[in-house]
This record gives C-alpha cells, sequence and structure tokens, in this order.
C-alpha cells in the first residue's frame, strides 16, 4: 500500500514522500481503514514546514488528521463497529466525551496521521459516517466541523433557534458553522473581503452579509446589524480581529475562540461590561463528532468542497491551501 | 368597544356574552391594545364551563389568554413599546424570565382576558410579534407556542440539531413543537390515530410516522425507531400516554410534560434505569415568548391555523375547538 | 486467595460460600487489588435472593459492587494507576463519564464482584481513595456515594450554597447526601421515624428534622420549612414517598429518584404546576466518583459506618442490614 | 436628614459635602430606608474622581452603591417588603434576574446613593438580609458580595464541592469569594504579598498559599499544586495577572474576570488549548444577591471588616480604602 510521509526533520514539500509499505494488521481493539479521502488544515502546513508545538518531526510521519473511508478488518475485541463500515476519524486519539483534555491528535508525533491508503486506529478512534456523505465530504469533518460544532452547541451560549451567530470569513470552520448553525435555526451574520463569497454565504443561508473591506468597523457593524445581540462569535482569528469580536458581541454572549490563526494582543474589558465570556476551542470530542454526523444526516447537509485532488497530486493540494480564492475545504482523494 | 364575558357562576357556552363596554385607560405602566385576533386552548374551555382551579369566575371574566393586535396607546411612564408596535399577550402577568413561579395568567381570575377589541395589560405582559406573522398567526402563541418552546429548549436534554424529538398528536402544541424542533434541526418522530395528520405532519418536516391505532406499543415503536436514543418526548398527555413516553425515552433524555391532559398513574421506575428525566411544563416566561418570536421570524415559521371565526362566532369557535379532526389552532378574528 | 460466591441458582445465605481460587493475574490493562474493606447495599440482597433483573445467578458469582483496597500489580499497558495506590471499585464496568447509559455493574453478572482477597479489574473501574479515608470509609462510596454524589451535584437544579435539600430517612445513601449537601454549604431537611437519628443527622449538620410519624404530612411539612422553596429531593423511596416529595418540591426544583425502592404509583401532576423535575438516577459515573472523592478529601468527610464485619462473617452482614436501627453503611473487613 | 454629595463636577475628597436635606418619601412601589451602613469599593473612588465612565458628576451625587439597613416606610403599592425589615441595597437599579444587561447603579449617575440617613428606591433594587448579619456586615455584600458570587457560581464552571479555586490577593471580593468556596466545599489556593495575609487567608479555609513576591511564577505554582486542575480563578485584575491566571486555569476551567483592576494587554491563547473560559462579570442580579444571603445566613458567613469610621468621617473612610493593608471591606455607619 501506499503512504505519504513527512521525512523526519523535514520543513517544506520537499520533504513530502509517497512511500510503499506493508498494509498494517489492527491490534485486538483496533481497526484497519481503507482511506478513501482527506481533507486539509492550516495546522497541517504548520506540521509539514516544523512550526507546529514540536517543532520538526523526529521521525517518519503520515500527515493529516481528517480522513474517512471504509473498515477493512477489525480486531478481535472490537465492538463498535465492523468491516463494511463507513467511517471518518476522529481528530484526538483519546478525547471520547466529556470536558476538554490534553492529548495526541492524528497526523502529529506521537499518533498516526491519515494520508495512506490503509491507516490502523483504535476502534474509538472513528466514528460512523453521516449516511448523505460521500468519503470526500465526511473527510472535510473531523477538525473543521467538530471545531464549528463544539464553537457552537457547546458553552455559556449554545445555539438555539433564533440566536444571532457572527462568523468570521469564508474558511473551513466559518462555511461549516455556517451549515450548521443554519441547520439550528440562527441568524447568521458573516463577514468577508470578498463580495462573491459574501453571496456564495447567503445562498447557504447567512443573512447579513459585511464586506470588512468596505466597512473597517465591521465588529461594530455587527453588533448594529444584531438588535437582540449576538449570542455567538465563531471567532477564527488573524491579526486583531479579537478586540472587534469583543465590540460584536452582546450581552451574555461567548466567542468561541478558535485561535491556530489568533494574532496580536487585546485586552478584555469589553467583555467585561456584557457579562460576556471568551472561550478556547480546541476542536473536540469524539462524542461531538457523532453528534455532528447525526445532524448533518437529519439536515441533509453537504460540506462544502473547493477542490478535490487525486492522491498522486498531495503536494499541489497543499499548495493550494494557500490560494486566496478558498472558499470550503480543500480534499485529497485517496 | 365590545368585549366578551364568561358570567359570574357560569358552566357553559350560554353564558358567554358579548357586552359593550367604555375602552379602558392605560396607567402610567400600562399599554392599550386593539386586539386583533385570539387563539383556543383547552384551558379556555376549563375555565368556561367552571372546571378550572379556581372553579366558577366569581365575577364577570373576560376570556382567553392568547391574543395579538396593535398597540393603542401607551401610560406615560412605558419604554418597552410604543403606539403602533404589533404585539401579542404573554400568558402570565409577572414571569419575566429566569425560573418558574406562582401567578396570575390572563383569561381567568384575577388576570384580565384578550377576547375584546381593547384591553389594557402592564407593558411587560406583551412582546414584540415575529415581522413576518399575521395577527391570527401571533395569537396562537402565548400559551401553546410558548410551551412547546419551553419544552423543546429548556431542561436538562435541550434541543440541538440531530436530536431525536418525539411528538404525541397534532394538537396545538405538538404541531407548533414540530414547527420549532424543524427549524432548530431536530429529527421528528410523530404519533397520530389519522394517517391524514401524520401525511400533513411529515409535509410539515416529521420523519417517523407512527399511527398509534395501529401500533398499540407506540413508545416502543418510537424507540426503536430512534438509533441514537430519544432526547426530548412533548408529552401533552391524555390517558395513560406518560408510560409509553417513559418507554421511549432515550438515556439522559426529557419527558417535557404538558400536563393539563396527562390522566391516570404510572410508576416512574422506566426513567431510572435511563437517567432520564421528566420535566414540568406549565407554559413560560416572557423571555421564552420573546425568544421564540425572533426563531419564527429568522426560520419564517408560519403556526398552522385550522380555522378562523369572526369576532361574533365566538361560541361557535369554542364548539370547534372540541372536533377530533383539528389539526392546528382555532382563531377568533377580533 | 479467598473469594465468597452466590452458588449458581442462589436464593439465599444458604448459598453464599466462601472458596479457595488462584489469586487472578491482570490483563495488559488491568489490575490486580487486593480488596481490604466492602460494602453492602440493597441491591446486593436482590442478587443473593434471585430478585434481581437477570433473576437467579447461572454461574457462580462473587457478590458485592463496592469496595476499597491496594493494587498489588498492573498490567504492562496500565497508565492510570500504579502498584500500592489505594483505590476504590467504579459501580459500571464501563461508564467512564458524560451522559447515563447502559452497562454492567460490578457485583452481578456478567461482571466481577468485591467480596475476595483479590480482584482483578480494567484500569479504568477503579478511582484514587480520598486520603483522609480509611478503606472501610471508602468502601462505603462505589455506589452509595456515587449515588448521592448525581443526585445531588447534576442535573436542572445542581446543589449550590444556601441551596434547601429534602432527604428521606437515614439510609446509606440519605446519610452521604447528608454530609455532601453540607460540605456543598446547602441547608438540610431531613426526616426519619426515630428522633434519635434525627439527632446524629443533626449532628451531622441537619437544620431541618420531621418525624414523620409524628408528622404524616410529611412533604407538606417540609416545604413549610423552606421559604425559598426546595431545590432537590434526594428521594430515595418507600411506598408512596413520591407524591409527598412532590409536594416538597419547590419551583424549578428537581427530585432525585434512586429508584430502587420507589414503589407504587403516583400522577406526576404536581411537578407541572412547579415547573419541578424528576430525574432518575442509577449510580453515576467513574468521573463523579473521583469528584466526590476529592470533596471528601477538601472537607475531610468521613462517611459514616453503623458497623464492620470480619471477612468471616460475610453472612451476619447481609443480615444485619437488614436491621430496622442501621445509621449508615454496614462493612465487611477482608 | 443628613446625606453626603460629591459636588458636581467634583474631582477629589473636598468636593465629599455633607448636607442637611429633606426626607424624601416613597411613590407607590417605592421603599425609603432608614440606612445604617454603607461600605466602599474602588469604584466609588473613580466615581469621586471623575475617572468613571461619565466622567465627572453633571449634577450634586450621594454616592456608594452598597448599604445596608431598615425599611423605614413603603409606597401603597409594595409587595415585597414591608416597614421594619432588614435588607440591602442591588448594585443595579433594574438587573433583577437572568443574563447580563445593560443598566444603571446606585451611586452613579442617574441613580441614587446610599450615603445618606435616608434613601428611596425602587422595591426591586432591596434585598432581605441574612438574618445572621449586622448591618455593616450586610453592607459590604451589594457589589463586592454579588461580584464574588457571580464569578464563582455561574458560568461554565459552576462551583461544586471539591473543585480547585484559585484567589488573587486579599481585597474585598477576593476574600468574600474565599467565605463562599469555603461554604462550597471547595479547595482553595490564594495569592497575596503578605505572609501575614496568606496566614489569615488559612484561618479562614484557604489550603494553599502563594506569596507573590517570592514565586514570581505564581500562576505555574498554582497550577502545580492543584493536581486536579483549577477549575476556577477569580482574576480581580491588575497589571499583568491576567496572562498568568491563564496559566493557572485548567483544563474546561473558568476565569471570571473583574475587570476594574484588570490592566495591560494579553494574548489569549493559553485558554485554547485547555478548552478553557474568560468570562466578564460586573456584580450581578437582585436574584443573585438573594441568593448568597441565603448561603450566608446557612453557613453562618460573616463578612470580613477591616474597619468601621462613623457617618461623620466618610472622608477618612474614602483615605483608609487606599492603604496597603487592608483586609476585608472598610464600612461607614450611618
Amino acid at each position: 500500500m501506499r503512504s505519504y510521509f513527512i521525512r523526519a526533520g523535514g520543513s517544506s514539500l520537499d520533504d513530502l514522500v509517497m512511500l510503499e509499505r506493508d498494509e498494517p494488521k489492527p491490534g485486538p481493539r483496533e481497526v484497519l481503514i481503507r482511506v478513501r479521502a482527506c481533507s486539509l488544515n492550516y495546522r497541517d502546513q504548520s506540521i509539514l514546514t516544523g512550526n507546529y508545538f514540536g517543532g520538526k518531526v523526529a521521525a517518519d510521519q503520515v500527515p493529516l488528521s481528517c480522513g474517512a473511508g471504509e473498515i477493512a478488518a477489525v480486531g478481535g475485541e472490537v465492538s463498535l463497529c465492523k468491516a463494511g463500515d463507513r467511517v471518518a476519524s476522529t481528530f484526538f486519539m483519546n478525547w471520547l466525551e466529556g470536558p476538554p483534555r490534553r492529548g495526541a491528535a492524528l497526523g502529529a508525533p506521537p499518533a498516526p496521521g491519515m494520508l495512506s491508503e490503509y491507516v490502523v486506529l483504535p476502534e474509538t478512534a472513528v466514528v460512523p459516517m453521516a449516511a448523505n456523505l460521500s468519503f470526500e465530504e465526511a473527510a472535510t469533518l473531523p477538525c473543521a466541523g467538530v471545531t464549528a460544532w463544539n464553537g457552537l452547541v457547546n458553552g455559556i451560549a449554545p445555539l438555539k433557534p433564533g440566536q444571532d451567530v457572527l462568523l468570521l470569513g469564508t474558511g473551513g470552520v466559518s462555511i461549516l458553522a455556517l451549515q450548521f448553525a443554519k441547520a439550528g435555526g440562527a441568524r447568521i451574520i458573516i463577514t468577508s473581503s470578498h463580495d462573491g463569497k459574501l453571496e456564495r454565504a447567503k445562498g447557504l443561508g447567512a443573512s447579513e452579509l459585511i464586506n470588512y473591506k468596505e466597512v473597517e468597523a465591521w465588529g461594530e457593524e455587527a453588533a448594529k446589524r444584531s438588535p437582540a445581540g449576538i449570542g455567538k462569535v465563531i471567532e477564527v482569528g488573524g491579526f486583531g480581529t479579537l478586540p472587534q469580536s469583543m465590540q460584536a458581541i452582546g450581552f451574555g454572549g461567548e466567542i468561541a475562540m478558535i485561535g491556530v490563526l489568533t494574532r496580536g494582543e487585546s485586552t478584555p474589558h469589553a467583555l467585561m461590561f456584557k457579562g460576556a465570556s471568551l472561550r478556547g476551542i480546541l476542536v473536540g470530542s469524539r462524542e461531538m463528532a457523532v453528534q455532528l454526523n447525526r445532524a448533518i444526516e437529519v439536515s441533509d447537509i453537504h460540506p462544502v468542497i473547493d477542490k478535490v485532488f487525486p492522491f498522486e497530486e498531495a503536494a499541489e493540494a497543499y499548495r493550494y491551501q494557500g490560494s486566496p480564492d478558498l472558499f470550503g475545504k480543500v480534499v485529497i482523494a485517496v
């Protein structure tokens, strides 16, 4: 079988190589997955370039946390799934449910990665795919989908029908959040620097569109467009967005902070006068992945894919993910 | 102006009379409403027949808790609304927000009723109508809509996308619950003795239909149709439904009990083995009414009205509400 | 090593036998426990007499769910504890955290039991003992303590300082609930038929004592003694207690139903007019056991033990548990 | 009667004057309070010096938000209290219950202040005093007590027995938080620059003491002293404390930010990797004040008063509040 590896000490796309390996065998509580599709997240770029927490990978590392496929074989003590099941990976190896905890995540040491024709995982590190999804669609969810779900559905101001939700930009997390928020009956305010993308967001159910190139004080503007008060901001970050998100948030609301891209310092005073909260989101638990797949099935949501690359062009997919005109996720078919 | 009254000591429709009265004047923190539509609830039948808590009314009583209209005038210290606003009544006079409390409710002593061309209420006893609603539609919500909303959205297992919700029958509360649950992304299982009504429920978004005449063990059947486990039952009652609702409910789920019609004894053992809850619902707070009107506006929900009667035919409306083929609410235009 | 067994098909104390067996060996993710103490629950009587869910045991079964001891050895992949750790068993084999779920529980088929000098359990089926506890004290907690904790601390009306809590009787769960509620700053109302026990409850921190032999309408009386409204009832059951608990509960409060002893039918109307809830409690998760051991350590709580029997007198302990003058738990030293 | 006023345009203690005025009369839903004691908060210093939100006061303003006394008279429609009741003021004029909202607060325009022999307030702007408190003690609670209570008891990680709570310093809010946290069964870690104060905190129930002059990295140290993870930080602020609080907080925990003194910018990345939250606290609702008075009564808590000044020496009290050796609240007897 063929797998991609980031070579030990790798720091660029030159270090991403495809190799032939023996098909692995599942242990007693493990499953063997025939991977059919993977998706890319910004985290995967950091891991490739050695800018992730652990620095450069010390040993050859299969990349990517997000994949979907069929169970090809199961170990003797497996009870949660069976051969033939369509499943997606979970982001964390060991966060099954309950409150947040520290843990290894797929696609970086010491966990396996998904960019491989076959992968062995503990039976608890996969979830059933929503029946209405293709493998390509299901592969977009383990990191970006669970992050959006956790941000919206949990915390001090959980999603409810009629809630005003502010989304920043049209990246993978924001567009999935848009689809979940719409399915949950929320009223959606979204920002972008690109009118075409705002129109596409409208097509997916956004009701208030703010071009932040035209409206520099977009946080204030969002607050104005929400007479009831914004209950939730999905803060995907970037330089200086947090102060504006704090201006936007309503009384008692919550800013769900997807931090990897949040940059710059800020003073959190604005939270205080509104009794508002800022919650750090680091993806989520297996249980959240189970829940979101159910929600997807019930509302027949189809994650937005910008482009699908063949397995042989994984490097192209990495490059393409940096392009400014992305709308939705970048997928690699396996 | 004209008002209906249940005569002191009244016990039947013969005691419902229409009288001319002087138009009332709002006090400093009160509003005068030009009522445009009212809706009927089963509670209104009990009040009319003297079977409500207080027994027969001791003084002439304007009936009905649920109405909608325009603000005709406001007292000098009113700040929450202004003349011309489209508003609906709240069910309780004094439950503004927060947890449940005891209190007087419109349409029964000692509170005023809505079946009148003009009504004076405290400014806190009205809420803004969702902009997309007609007065007839808005008049269906103060009791039945808030009850459905409270049952679904609050408690230990609040509505979330992908949740399985069981609805019993197609009465006013159940159909509104169907519409709210659908707007919130739930998967809906509904029972009826009538295939035609089940089909209409399907048209509104129900995915699992159970004819309880054909499937006597409908509680068990509902559980079977919910592989994920039913998270919420809106238990509108009737003889012997509660034991089946307890069979239907999933682990950690909640039965929201709208009790007026719940009859018969039961042993709650079944709750225990599933860690499930039973919550008593007695309509809800003003804040819940505010929230549900927002949700209605965002998802463009239109409450289902079975029939609208003119003001002069209020007695007909009372009679019609007992008819077995009802689907949705009975409304009186004012 | 020596273990007690309920003989296959057993239905009385005559079927409880002590046998010599080989010391078991832990698998890779298992631990070997040198048991030092066990405690008895009413469930254990039902299992012995063949009145538990599964009926008479089909194979020899080691009894008792509740034990504490030292880790004697650990399997090669164990990471949660190490040899020498002082631990208690968990009630369920597989409910680690999160919402309720179905599962096997210690002391009944198909799970192992604790009344043995050595027991092998999965590493996730033990929790660290609070440092201030003896083995005898720690052995009282896995079922009765976690039940009390779950009832008080979770649900729609979680324990908070100043909350009024009603406890029924002075059995094992009620006395542990008293100690936890006191540690959490609650105001405690307790019932008993025995003034001496009420005095002992006062010594543990109860502020309102009701002798239910003298005050038949104890539910109403409890409500009177709670001007703020009772926020939580720990309903441990018995014939006809539930209707009175429903009279006692305050607006928005929760009756946590520990159902094994709840008998008789009831109509739950009373819940409705107070917006109150009834939650089924079936012990709780491993995480709850971890939390309560921390709470015990912080507040230096010592569970009340009525009597400790030596290992050789296990049958005496079973008999003694039925005595009417019990106050606190019955323990067997191992 | 005598009242203190900050003169219009005032900016220093020279502008605080005592004047004779006619005793005010309560309106229909108002109460007249014979004030017996007031307490000082840092906010009161800002208002005096014109550094509060509105700047210098535009008209003569009675200062102080926090007072306690007896009801001397009530208006004709008052139902919540009666003459002779011992009551304390609420901080906000109109935040009765429910989620946070904007509103006027006592002691600053446009609301009245408490530093007066008699004050008229709406009946909803007072709460019953805990029976065990003196007027001096009750006067410490409306701002500092409710702030501490809101921070601890609400939010995403509410106080529960066994929870680890970190308190910063020994100011009024921190010491009240210590007392409430202790009453709720928490384990308390507290910082100070002063060993004597740490010892006093130990006397009140703190178990871990950190002198932040000796341990510069106190946030990290606090985390080390909490094997279970700190569930709540009461962040009362100062330059650069927030980054250390973020290091201290445990997985899924909450930093309750009492912001007036929080200074300096910070990057909230640390929250993310622990799924932790930061919640802005701006005092709290009337309902919270009701709850905390109940909790105080049940656990017989006595707020710590550093010094009581006579009414004539109000200016001395203002000056004394700035002294570095304060432990507990500064009170003015009226």
